[in-house]
């Protein structure tokens, strides 16, 4: 297991304590000189917050740790491609790299429904993709069939 | 003066009053029915937080107010066109209607640098730019041109 699937791996971790939660499993990490300084994991449901997604919290926590709202030099693992408010958020505090383990064909803005990356912002993160893959979709796929079984036995 | 340029007018005090706290001057309100839900005004500086947007801590504080994450039928004031991740937060949270006083050039999102709102996402508010469009752009150009002469002093 290389650096990048070991943090991943912690993401994992945060995105299976958000299915425990009800929540679409989604988890983050930010990684700084290869040490994690920052977490967060979907939390929209339990707060009733639109802006709860895992990386927000991270990129929040991580600021707060630095004291600073730049990141450069940070690397966010996250087991999702990021939404265009998450991808929006990594280009405002200027995140050097951005790992992420699944696509989402729904709302993923760093190459599935755009390349927010690839537009002239005033930053742009390197991109790594699809470290864990299997791992990061059958999180969200479990989640969802559990969802719909719960959803019939309901009826 | 009507409905609109009303809210614009309160989100310009807010911008006001980034400014006077050396902010990039950029100020929002979420209106409901016709009455003011939530404001925000740019606070990164002083917060050192990537995140805190106008409009972004408007949102926050409207989802309190309503309890919910979803914002429907809530309408964003903001005096100067979202960037992307504000455009984003604006689709997750399901705003309905959005009205901008100005363009940005550099990180707007609603039109200038893309248009969000145009691409297939599950989500999409209606738009309104150029409300009180030179009181919106003056706020901006006077604070910039403030902070140049007080630099070219301080040399």
């Amino acid at each position: 297991m290389n650096l990048d699937e070991k943090f991943m791996k912690k993401a994992l971790e945060l995105a299976e304590k958000a299915a425990y939660e009800n929540e679409i499993p989604v988890g983050a990490i930010i990684v700084l000189n290869d040490k994690i300084i920052a977490t967060g994991r979907n939390q929209r449901e339990i707060t009733q917050n639109a802006l709860k997604h895992a990386e927000i919290e991270a990129i929040e926590s991580a600021c707060k740790f630095l004291k600073s709202w730049r990141l450069t030099g940070c690397e966010l693992y996250v087991t999702l491609e990021p939404c265009p408010m998450c991808a929006g958020a990594i280009i405002n505090s200027r995140i050097s790299r951005v790992i992420f383990g699944t696509h989402d064909p729904k709302a993923g803005s760093c190459g599935s429904i755009i390349d927010l990356f690839d537009l002239p912002y005033n930053h742009k993160p390197v991109v790594t993709c699809g470290i864990l893959q299997n791992e990061c979709s059958s999180v969200l796929s479990d989640f969802f069939k559990s969802l719909r079984e719960s959803k019939k036995k309901s009826i």
